[in-house]
């Protein structure tokens, strides 16, 4: 996203997120600071399901207050939503786009944490109106961005397209229900990590209460918050002397305060490969952790 | 191609097309133009093999000629060759990419039009260095595009990437000798078209001298002039009542001088039916031309 806005020559602006996603107060605050420069903010990206890298979900009423907020400040939200699917303990929240009344939402959409990766067929509802020269109500933005689209990418290939109408059709059209045994594999692992995570760092005497993580409800990612930063060197070194790959939330984000954090993923994995790489990463980070 | 220089805010200037290719004078003086309007012409796109609409190819001469001038003016080309492997009568001409000795020319090639269009896979040949910030030789021009491409449609699908991997596993790995049987295919329906038109047009005392066509080496287009402009009320007559279809090439070019002329496609269609589409169309002509 960062990437495409540098190309278009759109200026970006980095917003923080609290434990359950967004922060709301640092969003109003970005809005203010933008607007005191003599700009507009115009739209706002994010992941409120199952954030990656990160994990959470933003709750309801955030939910409703953030979609407040975009409609009093005029501002379109760009709501991207690849996990919201794989929710574990009962449903995740209603998406943007579900609570929102000011058309204010642009949601996106993708097949490929679904199905596979490799099909790259995603969708875009985009039901605002753009106002004509005459300022009546024009055509929808995903006709103009159709258009855009078309003449960027020649359109996505009908081959990949048809894969999925056909899975679909497999599925009585239903993707939420194709999702079953995808889900119950990821949960498993999902709870495996947990596992692997309290019973390697929650019971060290000496990393107990110096590393601790986030509980995500759906999703493929989690958050570990660990004694000390983990610089390139050290990530080296995890890599090559423990063969377990993390992601350092530096990676991610654009504002500091992170440097201590860790994703993990638990995709395509097995529970006995989450258990082993576990025990190799405490062993790791208690090798540079003082008593 | 134009719609994307838009998109970009690229400006772009129409060059016409002699009877077999680009009319170089054109291009001089387009230049020329372009200059005296304190402007640079950056970057000319072509397609010089069995051209779409015009079924067209620019002669070797030519070809050396178009390096030049571009050398000249420190100009890139954009070659695009989707045609160039359906050469009917003998090879087709080298490349330009093939006779460029000053690194001139990017390179664009497509497998949609060889294997089938849904796969939208395409390649490009982009082997000039960008100058580094202290102007010496920095990374190749693709390697830059890729990363644009990368961001831009999050990469090509390896689903139909891994589909032409196995169809040239399965030719030895030549597009080229793999096309044996398609050639002879578009070979055969150019000559039907060729005879066919001599048949009925060429043999038509109303006709015969008003009507006239070339003769495409290569490609799946050719070009007919008629006596009369084709408007879109006549085209949509021809439709409805005979039941042919054909393109003007108003559609295709930003520049007048063309309105009497129209694209003939002799790829997806049998030999009956190409016999049949001239026939109805020579009585769809006849029926608008006082003899």
């Amino acid at each position: 996203m960062t990437g495409i806005a540098t190309i278009l020559g759109v200026e970006t602006y980095a917003v923080g997120a609290a434990d359950e996603g967004i922060d709301l107060e640092a969003l109003q605050e970005a809005i203010q600071h933008i607007k005191e420069q003599g700009k507009t903010p115009r739209a706002l990206y994010l992941v409120p399901d199952f954030n990656n890298p990160l994990g959470t979900s933003l709750p309801l009423a955030e939910r409703q207050r953030l979609l407040r907020i975009a409609h009093e400040e005029n501002m379109l939200i760009f709501e991207d939503n690849p996990y919201g699917m794989l929710a574990y303990d009962g449903d995740s929240f209603p998406t943007l786009k579900a609570l929102d009344q000011w058309g204010v939402v642009v949601y996106l959409g993708t097949f490929s944490k679904l199905l596979f990766p490799g099909l790259r067929v995603g969708f875009m509802l985009a039901d605002q109106r753009i106002a004509n020269e005459d300022g009546e109500a024009g055509p929808y933005l995903a006709q103009e961005l159709s258009k855009v689209k078309s003449l960027i990418s020649v359109n996505t290939s009908p081959v990949t397209q048809a894969m999925i109408g056909g899975f679909l059709l497999e599925h009585d059209c239903s993707l939420k229900s194709s999702l079953t045994e995808k889900k119950r594999y990821y949960r498993a692992n999902r709870d495996q990590l947990l596992q692997s995570l309290e019973q390697h760092f929650g019971s060290d005497p000496v990393l107990a209460d110096r590393v601790s993580w986030n509980y995500p409800h759906g999703g493929l990612f989690l958050t570990v918050t660990l004694p000390f930063v983990l610089t390139p060197q050290l990530l080296q070194q995890c890599v090559q002397e423990y063969h377990v790959i993390v992601c350092p939330l530096s990676f991610f984000t654009l504002l500091p305060g992170r440097e201590r954090q860790v994703r993990l993923s638990f995709s395509a994995v097995t529970q006995q490969e989450i258990a082993t790489g576990v025990a190799r990463f405490q062993q790791f980070i208690r090798s540079h952790t003082s008593p």
